[in-house]
């Protein structure tokens, strides 16, 4: 999970500055910890005695496991709580239950998630990143887009790229030639990254280097179909529903914990072009809600294959 | 909403004696209040208090408005926190809290709910709550049908209820007999109704009297296709969704707090007659959803007209 | 796929007899053969020389191969249209393009379908055919139930086996004894199986002794999660969605032509029990769909591994 | 229902003359007559004739109605049934039935549908049918968008409409001056209109003037919700479905023929914001798939207020 850095100030750094009006934030904490008697207790009389008002709890803990899980979301004033006494009180409770993950996130604070997006050919999904960034419903600054394939510059994604000054990097592979030191080198100061239909497997010694989450879109319902032309493979099963699946990436191909899945029915009057359509139409869909899920820090990795998402 | 009463001794009473050996049960509150500072803290740190582990909580405070709704379900030791001190300890939290709701439920040592269900002539949704209770699916007791239409002896409902021993009342109605008086004699001692496609509409004067909730099947998606043969009339209106709502009963008709809604589509290739069987399935599925949300203590009145369905 | 037998007078022995008295029948007809010009021309030239008027046709031609498939919904008047020589003309048109398949049916004249119903311990899918064929929703007979497991006399299905006079066999299997002879000797009159949750693969030796279809109900989304546990599986892979799949059954486990498939969202606060919960209720609806679907002749083998459901 | 021209020459004037090399074209046709003995028969034997092969039907006679609809796809050769026979071969076909519809369309040989777009202030719905008509997923011609409010020249959709050459109409409303007539003016050459959010009612006499289809989305679920802010109205009714209804437009709001419609969930923790975001994008995928089935003939009136839709 990613961490808000609190040491640089944010875009709204005029308000943090306006703390002689009272101004409440939204904050957002996720905990993890082995779990025990009293742990909403710490965290919510901490919250509390702060003057911070909890308007927003999910808390998980699973049958027979010992992992407490919870995100909260409360409003905070400023001026009574300030930042970086926020990040430093959440740690010590994160200290305090030996917590794998204790973190805060304010949106209108903190910086926003960056992010740099990779692709290969297809264009669907990135371009439906792109136009949604720009809409304002993805709260991520993209950093640049990385692709083993070139684009001509009049494309509309090539233009789209170029009006709002996004970096394109064409950088080519070829068996044995990932470029993964190069692409680490552009990628080392973002947040995560998001593998938009690449098409190229990354290496365990770059996630390894990376270090951060790497979200990937399979079009294909795993663990049906992984790996290559999955509309193909379900088109040849005969199969009645397609899917679309986004998971974080680990070494293993496609094996990584999965975030989210959508589905969609076909029937014998489609085509293979028809059931590539459909799982575009998925994709797109099932990708960008797992960067808003991430984004609003409701995923949380839970045993080695799974993800518990609020 | 209903209140467990903990002052009879429930049917696993044996249980709650050999408390000698440490046994952890089940519970489940819920809170709703107007909204502090410090409401989380305070329940958190009481259950916490009692040696409780909690394992799941919602929370949830509308945009703007003043109130704050919780559900939290905990494991807890009778023996070190008795049924009665649970008790007290979460009606001492409402008092502080000015609480509308403060609702502890300990399923494995309170009674069942104790219903009665109200049918007509539509058998479909009596017969399907019948076969989830006798399968162990709905978590009731179910004290009496009571029905305005007669059934023969040797169908399939009634020689089912006679097997189980539940008593089937024929109370038949006519415009200005409603019967209610009888109804609410036979009803007084349950915990909520339940309208398996009741066709009579009850009074003000009858919900009043009864006092508790009164849960209903409308077989259309409200707000649309209020009152009768709502099924012809999405079938007139060309509609391609159909849908089924359940809903509390308020005096105004096929109006009050909407607890779940379920769609289905439908094609000019639907007669009539398919519009009714599909949506007798959504409506058998939706009220059996809706009773077991209500039971889990899921369901909390929301505004006038809305419900939070945890 | 199967034939209806038209020698024997079916239950409507009365309704042939009344064709002095204009009166129509619907009839069904499913066509296969190599795709070639003027099928569909000839097919309706036929209904029509007879006075039958079509009311519903479906026909569909998959790109770039050669087969046609259709299926045809038409009222005919049998004083005009003797079911015999309605018989006769089909399959002559069958012969005349080479037909793999030319079958019609007229439900209300032809005997229904008769089935058996092979169960392991799991009741769910056998109450539920139970349960849809006793309220009419199910237009079959059910020769018996046969299953390696016995059940007490006084439950449900027993109860409710012995008051329709449904035979039920048991009949222990073991690692290398089936009982697939006695199992033959039981189902040889029937039109086709249903295995309901019957855990013990048949071999490739039944299935063409048998040499009639077969219709399996899996506990997954195929081709997810073959063979056994695949409640657990999911659980254990991290889907967010599960299914469960009705297919023809082949000699290779699991991997016969899908006929239907149905999900359902599970999260993180799902455990097995309910992965299992909203699996046997997926399962319920997608066999008695499958089996609703093959009935009204709507399913057509397509390739080695599809089929075409109209 | 729109007529295909098959006298002026399409894009592909350049195929029609390489009639000397045998090629098959892709023919879409429909029909709607009064039901009678013979009419597959008939259309179908005329198909075949002219060497046309059928691989796709849809034929549909509404219980007890009196009306025929069919709707086929063919492969033909231009060579040997020339655009301008197929055209009178089924208007003659249309006579002899006394049909209310035969239209034939041949997508690859005819003009594209040209349509207009009327817009008032929302813009996702303008912005996504951009966007898939530049990616080739809207099959046809926009010959300007119309909207009553203005745009500033440097925002995504009018840099789009500049780039691609789509003149931008702004016609300003006031109550008692729609400018209809003006309106008119500029849409009189399109095949259909469609409106995207146009927030202007268009009257009785417009619509009796233009003469053509106009195809409407509504941003809730019809018949409920009719006229402004319905996710307003189904915010504080409670509902926990919300949807998206495209239909064709008449002289009463919101109520002429539906072609489809779409719903997703909501629950206690959507507010209004989330609401809106819900149905905008419903509305988009809705409105597209109304577009596209009506572009591919798959759309007919049925009944006063009802559509078939193949």
């Amino acid at each position: 999970m990613v961490g808000a850095s609190s040491s640089s100030l944010g875009r709204n750094a005029v308000r943090a500055f306006s703390s002689s009006i009272s101004q409440f934030f939204h904050g957002i904490h996720v905990f993890q910890c082995p779990d025990v008697v009293g742990v909403v207790a710490k965290l919510s009389e901490c919250i509390a005695s702060r003057g911070g008002n909890i308007n927003c709890v999910d808390v998980f803990v699973p049958e027979n496991k010992k992992t407490f899980y919870s995100r909260s979301e409360f409003a905070f004033d400023p001026a009574r709580w300030p930042r970086d006494v926020l990040e430093s009180d959440f740690q010590k409770l994160g200290r305090l239950f030996n917590a794998e993950r204790s973190i805060v996130r304010v949106p209108d604070l903190d910086p926003r998630y960056k992010i740099a997006v990779l692709a290969s050919k297809q264009d669907h999904c990135v371009v439906d990143l792109l136009h949604r960034w720009q809409e304002g419903r993805l709260p991520v600054d993209i950093s640049c887009i990385i692709s083993n394939h070139t684009r001509a510059p009049n494309t509309h994604v090539m233009r789209f790229l170029e009006r709002h000054g996004i970096p394109y990097h064409y950088l080519s592979t070829a068996p044995g030639n990932k470029r993964e030191q190069e692409i680490l080198g552009l990628v080392e100061d973002t947040n995560f990254l998001v593998l938009a239909r690449y098409m190229q497997i990354l290496s365990g010694g770059f996630l390894q280097a990376y270090g951060k989450d790497v979200i990937n879109i399979h079009h294909g319902l795993l663990p049906s179909f992984k790996g290559g032309s999955p509309s193909r493979q379900a088109f040849d099963a005969g199969v009645k529903l397609i899917g679309a699946t986004s998971h974080f990436v680990t070494e293993e191909l496609d094996a990584g914990p999965i975030i989210e899945q959508m589905v969609e029915r076909v029937s014998h009057k489609d085509n293979l072009r028809s059931f590539v359509m459909k799982s575009e139409n998925l994709e797109k869909q099932c990708l960008s809600q797992a960067i808003k899920s991430y984004c609003e820090l409701r995923v949380l990795p839970y045993e080695a294959r799974k993800t518990v998402v609020f």
